[in-house]
């Protein structure tokens, strides 16, 4: 593998694709305390983090793939809505979101491949509204490492309510250390 | 819930109960740089953390709760080796750990739920090599959140793979960020 932090569609819709059943087998059935505990303060708990993924299947990734290759840099990407989910995931259950999301999911991987995506495509550019010039392929890595930083939240959320539980083993539980690096 | 740190042997078994199943969904038939790159070094990759998780089955969890019923605080816990698994896991593939894994949490908490453990079992103290005394309860709970470590763990070594892949929008995504939290 000469250049591993090269793109490759096949490897990163390899990752978009497990992980609806990684969160659905994690999460789904879990007592309360799992699900609707959170961080302090505003912070996520499992719950809003599944009602973000879902938001960002409807109005993020291929809505913007779509921009690229439609628009290129001309139509700057509408902004992400963070806190849609505080509206949008009201009076649902979480296994309505868990279903929901491994829907979409299964939807907006059968657009993607459906585009035929060639790899002169993958270099074509879009406008980030805050980040500026972007490539198709930045999009779709971002689109899996943002499910894999979702991964990586829920696990810290979930060990937190454990945080005195464990007693002295803190001090060897590493994602009991973790700040969570809060995007601004 | 008036004490969200309290242990509960039910909600603690329902984390240990998902994790292979969620480790299973996330990792089976992944391309090979999600499972075999790790993050520089001497650091892990998913193979090695399975690995890991296998040998906590095989020789830490369940047989320090018997040490602690058995015993009490007059042995010590055996020392676990946090490196067998560079020697047990030669020559298999990822998948055969995965099945082991489930195997083995599956006999494990079987077993578990066999010893039908009453209140003031939990509260029954054992000593660690290094930590001194601990109870039956924080070693439960450090078994669910040693789960959770590891999960955090394998999210942040396959975003690792992609830390530049995703051009600017690294700057968002928190598992980039990161420091791993080495316990020593």
């Amino acid at each position: 593998m000469a250049n591993l932090t090269e793109f490759s569609l096949a490897e990163a819709t390899a990752v978009l694709a497990r992980t609806p059943a990684s969160l659905n087998a994690l999460l789904r059935g879990l007592p309360q305390k799992w699900v609707y505990c959170n961080e302090g303060n505003d912070t996520w708990n499992a719950f809003d983090i599944m009602g973000h993924l879902i938001v960002g299947e409807r109005t993020d990734w291929m809505p913007r793939a779509r921009i690229i290759l439609e628009s290129g840099e001309a139509r700057p990407f509408d902004p992400f809505d963070r806190f849609a989910q505080e509206k949008e995931s009201q009076g649902k259950s979480l296994e309505q979101l868990l279903d929901e999301f491994a829907s979409l999911r299964g939807e907006n991987l059968a657009a993607l491949q459906a585009l035929n995506l060639q790899p002169e495509d993958l270099t074509r550019r879009g406008r980030h509204p805050a980040l500026g010039a972007v490539t198709l392929s930045q999009l779709l890595a971002t689109w899996a490492v943002h499910d894999l930083t979702h991964l990586h939240q829920v696990s810290r959320v979930m060990a937190y309510q454990y945080r005195d539980t464990v007693g002295p083993w803190g001090a060897y539980l590493g994602v009991l250390k973790c700040g969570g690096h809060s995007a601004p």
